[in-house]
């Protein structure tokens, strides 16, 4: 299935998040900073937070009014966390423009996060569900501390993939899983059914992760919008160097790579052999077994044009180049 | 009154206060986040806020099981503030202590604040109150945009009073006025005490950050916990340099100051003039204007222990040396 398709049960209120995040980024009295925010968040992705919101909460009662700002506040959220990220991670590119950090410096770009995180909050709160909006506070915890522990455990080649799967869960699986259960939520779904969706999301959310955590070593950069290998170089030890580790206990190539921090060469020295390695499939097909659980996690579920959409959503996931 | 006897009427609550946020610290799986959260938040500071949240649900039906969580929310969101500000300001001293930002670096300092933020989101869920929890998120941006204000604004000598006060009613002002009017909302107060005990918060936090500004002229080094002059070495223009300005039309001294950012020498010249000018006796006016404004918006409501206390507070802020 093509995306297009895949949003089609969809694709109206999609646009209607659109224009939400449109009508926010030029809702202040400040022409500069809805430069900033319009640089940030218009154009800015595939939508496929929102895109999961929509799509949980067809199943019992779909009301766009709640939603529609809740599916604004997943994108607000993630884009906050990209220009967090992008300042911890020193990254200079991000989708293939200038980061906000590299353009503005760390200041501001600490300071539109923070805003574009307390932004994020409000629209939650529009949906008048005190349950939704504790999940969302609790998921920023459940992120952030994500995050903290990658930074305090960076250049730790003895990472194995306890570690990675705990971290993946933190920085990518929990906002997946909350977008699909305030989906459910929103809509009046029976318990059961948010407890499915949930899991649909956690495991569509790990999938992407690792299609992620791949692409970064085989990708195009020009379809990245970033360099081949930044993770390696920033530290971040991800599946395909575990499982390239893990293949050579005794004369670890990854531990001269993280020892030896600037030494450029050497890294891609490192991604070449990756790359011409079993490892890679390997990561494909742990990854397909997350795509797989999210389908089992949502069989019950009834047979309608939005469980296609949500089944089309791991294969795109699974074979997204970018 | 001393700081003890105005926390007379809730100072049982106001320990549930600390002991939550003791609770809060230490309640996860890592042992160096624990000391990262204690560091930054016990035994730190006066705890206005949670005490401003305390004394004003003391009007009608007081419910500690909401105000707790609401007093245990503003200060740490208070103190997440402070992380930031500190890297936003590279400042190396907070209360004395070196600051978050100078002791983990910029990207800890970012992702703890970020988690401290989502925690205080998560405690003002507690409540169970959709009102006051979007009354937090909307404060919440509030200040952040103040923040940016102040930042894309530094080091401007043109600025004036009207930019000042309208900087510290988002900066500090805000986070006031949200704790009285959430601990009025919490204890079913009605609209008119909930706008009054607003307009009280509103106007203590006004001269509260007014103090400060003088403070950061006049303080001692040793009672601030920072050095003297630092807004100024950091561009930030405050109320006595605004008067000061004023002053000296057509050979404004802080034109001077600003222009030649890094003479420290010129800096110190011009704080020793502004401390033997009138200048920061009529700031104190100032701040006594709004203390004086905090007293009458809340002159309707019951005389009880409570409101002597939100009186006093006024007196104590006026006459604070740190």
């Amino acid at each position: 299935m093509t995306i297009a398709s895949i949003y089609e049960p969809i694709q109206d209120d999609l646009i209607r998040v659109e224009e939400s995040i449109k009508a926010f980024c030029h809702a202040n009295d400040y022409p500069w900073m809805a430069d900033f925010m319009a640089y940030i968040l218009e154009d800015g992705g595939k939508r496929i937070r929102p895109a999961v919101v929509l799509l949980s909460g067809k199943f019992h009662h779909y009301d766009p009014e709640k939603l529609i700002p809740m599916g604004t506040a997943v994108e607000v959220f993630h884009n906050a966390t990209l220009v967090h990220d992008d300042s911890v991670d020193k990254s200079s590119v991000r989708r293939g423009k200038p980061s906000a950090v590299s353009l503005w410096g760390d200041s501001v770009a600490l300071l539109l996060g923070d805003y574009l995180f307390a932004s994020s909050a409000d629209f939650v709160c529009a949906t008048g569900n005190m349950e939704v909006t504790r999940l969302f506070a609790q998921t920023i915890m459940k992120i952030c501390s994500g995050q903290l522990k990658e930074l305090m455990g960076a250049y730790n080649w003895r990472r194995g993939r306890t570690e990675y799967f705990q971290e993946i869960d933190s920085k990518t699986a929990a906002l997946f899983a909350t977008s699909a259960q305030s989906g459910a939520i929103l809509s009046e779904a029976p318990r059961a059914e948010v407890e499915a969706l949930k899991g649909y999301g956690h495991a569509l959310g790990m999938a992407f992760q690792i299609i992620d955590d791949i692409l970064d070593f085989i990708g195009d950069e020009k379809d990245l919008g970033k360099p081949v290998g930044s993770d390696l170089l920033q530290g971040t030890v991800t599946l395909p160097a575990i499982l390239f580790s893990e293949k050579h206990p005794e004369d670890n190539p990854l531990q001269r790579v993280l020892e030896n921090r600037g030494d450029h060469a050497q890294v891609q020295r490192f991604i070449d052999r990756l790359r011409d390695s079993p490892v890679i499939q390997e990561c494909y097909d742990i990854a397909a077994g997350f795509t797989a659980q999210a389908c089992r996690a949502i069989e019950a579920l009834p047979d309608n044009a939005s469980h296609h959409s949500l089944v089309g959503l791991t294969d795109y996931i699974l074979e997204r180049r970018k």
